[in-house]
């Protein structure tokens, strides 16, 4: 007999009950993920509840999969408690809205934004709800949307248009990163970039960038299925383990000296030692990775005699970043779904985490798969 | 018989000489030019002698042919003496160098730069040599390109990279402007442009938004050739003579109430008397076309409840903005050389001028034609 | 006997009642204001009733006051709805707040943002709160603060420091109109600025001008009392009817060739004809002040060939203008008192307004006077 | 008997000659400087020689002084030959002008720029030419200034306001560090800033910040006579050895959860410490101080989730830094002599370098001392 929970203020109790749906959970400090039964969730007052049509996983729900150092410290940093519904990336219909819910609609296609501004604090204020002195993580410090419905707060829901389909709408978050890193990258058209990791936001932001004046993409990668699909995407593959990263970007920029700007999107300790050689004088270099401890900088010749700019990305502008994307993906200059290599229900979990292992871009869930 | 002039700081003298080319020159308050045999000349200490291969009609050079008073202002304002050798947009091969000359060598392939910076006043030193305090005019406060041979000083020459024509290169200073229109626009991601007046540098600046991020161009002409060139540019076509633009844009802007950005390129009058009111509040306008006097605004309506910015554009950041534009073109992200629909010979000056009044894109002079 | 009126959502009706206050009125459109008793509101849910300590006279009470044509057209605009309470520069202690209210507490002391954003929007969600596409105006589209007790939605409301008074507080809007125009200046150390018009706005310019970073302030009123103030307030006080205004400008500004930036704060079609002529290439206007028609503007000379940039002003960053500002005023970096040349209590409302026809700086209306 | 020195091109051979001037020059890879005489200089065709009224010593003249590892790796990258006169901050006359200069007369007064761009390189015509790709260093790649004659390129040559004296001009050059990393550090008005580091550049920071809108600029050092001059200058002065500097950013910081923006002016690796610790979520650091080594740095923590921006210093703007400071100093708005606490001829070089172990701000070189 499967056992059913109440969700709810991420505290889950098991009991007999009437609204049972079925979510993804992660009930404690182990490897691995339940599907499991639980209570479908009731929204309070400033809170909607959606029925999920797709969603993502991010490379969040994957350390939390595995629960390594890093889960442990950004789920501590930001008040996880068990057992609690997982993932964040998704987009689905309002179903119903909480009493104090102005602005969405029941029948509202929405996606969400992961970061749970408070409203009331200087950053949120002055423009930076994204980095929130008060913050909460969706899916980390309430539950998630790895379920067939999902609670959120009116706050961080994104109204989709309606020719953006659930299934692009579900990718907006991660997209929004990759976006986000244009937005700080200082582009100026005819620009050569260079990107570190080729995973799914590394592959979004080459169509980003590719939509957005760069003359040319440098894209890297240890793993080479990652780097095919860059080149698919329209971007100059490297693989760093076989081919000589150092002379390709040489002969690109020679008369600027390296690239203009630089996403490191892995975390990678080893991509630092060679980064700042890379890129020119007065270049920009936007870090999104998060690597495990300390990287060691060579402050005066890397950053100060380069003249370099250095900025560090968590999550988006909100909701400009939004705009920004929603615009280009309703007008069609670019195709985010192209990102998405493997489809799987939220029943094949196991199966999606093992796709993972074999190599793979975006994973997605679908309702009806 | 051919008189042959001697040209030298615009001051033609007629003598019988060695060395003569042919020109196009203005040669004094009158209606239309005159190719005619003049003197080869030879460079200043600073200056550089370019074998002309292609050259193109702008604007200011119509307005040159025709001589009416927004000429006169423009050339009295620039201190212009006739006789003068016209035209300044153009590419060629540096064939003699001055003996001052640092930068440029014999063999350089090179476009110039129109506005001639004096490099030592605060707009010169600060950033801004594009509107220098002692400007001088190419083509218009000295000699110009339309002739077999051009004179040009070394600070108004920039090298054409190897995998750039010729004819691409005579093409870098009026999509200069083009391309700082975009600069001055604030351009994110995702905006809606919309561009009055659809000649060359509007079809240009059509090309450079695509290729920069907009999600839209709707572009606007009371040509229909001229609109129908837009439409295959891209844009969204609009004949505001037989369409109704307001609506246009009120349907494909609902979300934000208006266009994110405009670009003025016609100098009408006409067309101020609805442009604020297409532009979405925090909009921006940028002014390339000159009107002929005053444009009566509502600075209420249409700059302060609107919280509009408006930026007036002469010239072309020296030389940032050619090295955006040049990277497009050698990336090939944009094909400059789709503005240019008929092309003849100096020779041809009469018949060039001639296709102009019976409609034309860009119409260039090539030296092997 | 004096009529008891209802204030609610701006309808005032006659009756009798238990709560009972004294306000500013504008009972319809006729000149002037009534003192009169009106009920004491009750807050709806998301708002907050404050007890006002300290208020201001604006330019749009002003105009209120005499109610011609710029009153009206601007009350049309916003859905003005008679009888209201004017005004909308103030501070004071809330002392009652709605069901709904979350974030300011009973005992917070306030003032006001006058422009009321519906956090909806495009504008709203990407930064414009300020110029919200469905705005509503405090003391315009709903009843103000020029009495006893005030209601405000508490998304207007910003909390004020200790160390603020209630009296520096309620200079907070016009002193932001002021740090707003410095937002928009595109201010570089050692600019040269120049305003005209020296009121209330004005003179707060001055003070903050000085306080970040200009080597010089050109101050310019028609008004001599106005000129001696700003002179007081440190700026270069010329007065354009009696003195040679280019003249001062030329000789101040020989190497720049004008000055760097201006603002416009009053609105009169005469500063136009010269303003342009005044600044240097590449500067910067910020138009404050709304002229009641079209001025004719010559875009070919004043903003193209200058390379100018003109921006609107149209309220205050939400909140960022209002931290920089209240961040100064703690600082005791700006004194914004000083424009504050009279106080009286709301009852005397007339001598108030009589005094402005005498000649003043701001004019407070202060609870205890 | 003393040797005579031809100083030329970086050359010094002995030889007997007519004119004779003093010099301080370092000889080689050793300790300290030597004070002798040396042939008066000529100008190439494109320098002009000047009249050095005051110079001052900079951190790197004191690395020279040592001869240290930095010194030597500095050295190296700069192409320095022994012999060559020492010193690049100085004020003067220009005496003599080389042929092709144009710009600089005789009877100029002058300051000089410490990097000497090629004008030809990508960064030189992009507006980084205080990053030129070419670069030589005055002083180091060629002779410099702690002399009574020093020769400089027309390139670099400051020209110098009528009301600016030679001791303020002489500061120009480390005053536009300071300068420089205002404009790097995206100062807002009301902004609270921190600078690690209280020698000549952080006070002069100090008094730039003040001057340009900060409400408070804490300012740390471990020697209590720098923190005592801060003090001076206006500064919340804090010796990190002695106090609780988290502390006291926190009390003072309370709302906004750390500082606006960080000035590193020490290079110590012990101060990246606790740095990131003491900046607010979406903080600005500008790095000026050159580390030894590398620093570790927790990109996740310190730069990802704080979004942070990192901005190297190497230079200043050329020459809009120039113009910036020279405005101000010129209104008075900042008094930069302020930072020098002694001065001294050329002749007494050994004891300005004791004085400097004492315990000094800026120490100056004036001719007539």
């Amino acid at each position: 007999m499967e056992t059913v929970v109440k969700v709810g203020e991420s505290h889950l109790s098991t009991k007999e009950g009437k609204h049972i749906m079925k979510a993804v959970v992660k009930t404690g400090e182990n490897l691995g993920f339940s599907y499991m039964e639980v209570e479908k969730p009731t929204p309070k007052p400033n809170e909607v509840l959606i029925d999920v049509e797709a969603a993502n996983i991010c490379g969040t729900d994957i350390s939390y999969f595995k629960w390594g150092q890093s889960a442990k410290d950004f789920a501590s940093k930001f008040n996880v408690k068990f057992p609690f519904i997982v993932g964040h990336e998704c987009a689905g219909t309002v179903v119903e809205v909480g009493s104090d819910v102005k602005k969405i609609k029941v029948g509202d296609r929405v996606s969400l934004e992961t970061h749970i501004p408070c409203g009331d604090c200087f950053q949120c204020k002055t423009g930076n709800a994204h980095n929130c002195m008060n913050m909460g993580i969706y899916g980390t410090s309430c539950d998630g949307c790895f379920a067939d419905y999902a609670i959120a707060p009116e706050s961080v829901c994104f109204k989709l248009p309606d020719s953006v389909s659930f299934q692009e709408g579900s990718l907006f978050e991660p997209a929004g990163v990759a976006m986000r890193a244009v937005e700080l990258s200082g582009l100026e058209p005819g620009d050569t970039g260079l990107i570190f990791g080729c995973g799914a936001i590394g592959l979004l932001a080459i169509q980003i960038l590719q939509a957005c004046g760069v003359s040319r993409v440098i894209a890297v990668d240890i793993d080479q299925y990652r780097v095919d699909m860059a080149k698919k995407f329209g971007a100059i593959g490297v693989n760093s383990l076989t081919e000589d990263l150092p002379a390709v970007v040489k002969e690109l920029t020679a008369e600027r000296g390296g690239v203009d700007f630089i996403f490191e999107m892995t975390g990678s300790p080893k991509v630092y030692e060679t980064l700042f050689d890379l890129l020119r004088l007065e270049g920009r270099v936007v870090t999104v990775g998060h690597p495990g401890g300390s990287i060691p900088i060579n402050i005066t010749q890397s950053i100060n005699l380069k003249g370099a700019t250095i900025k560090g990305l968590f999550g988006r502008g909100i909701w400009s970043t939004w705009y920004k994307l929603s615009a280009l993906v309703e007008a069609k200059k670019i195709n985010i779904l192209d990102v998405v290599t493997h489809r799987f229900s939220f029943s094949q979990v196991d199966e999606a985490f093992e796709q993972l292992k074999q190599g793979s871009g975006k994973i997605m869930f679908l309702k009806d798969k």
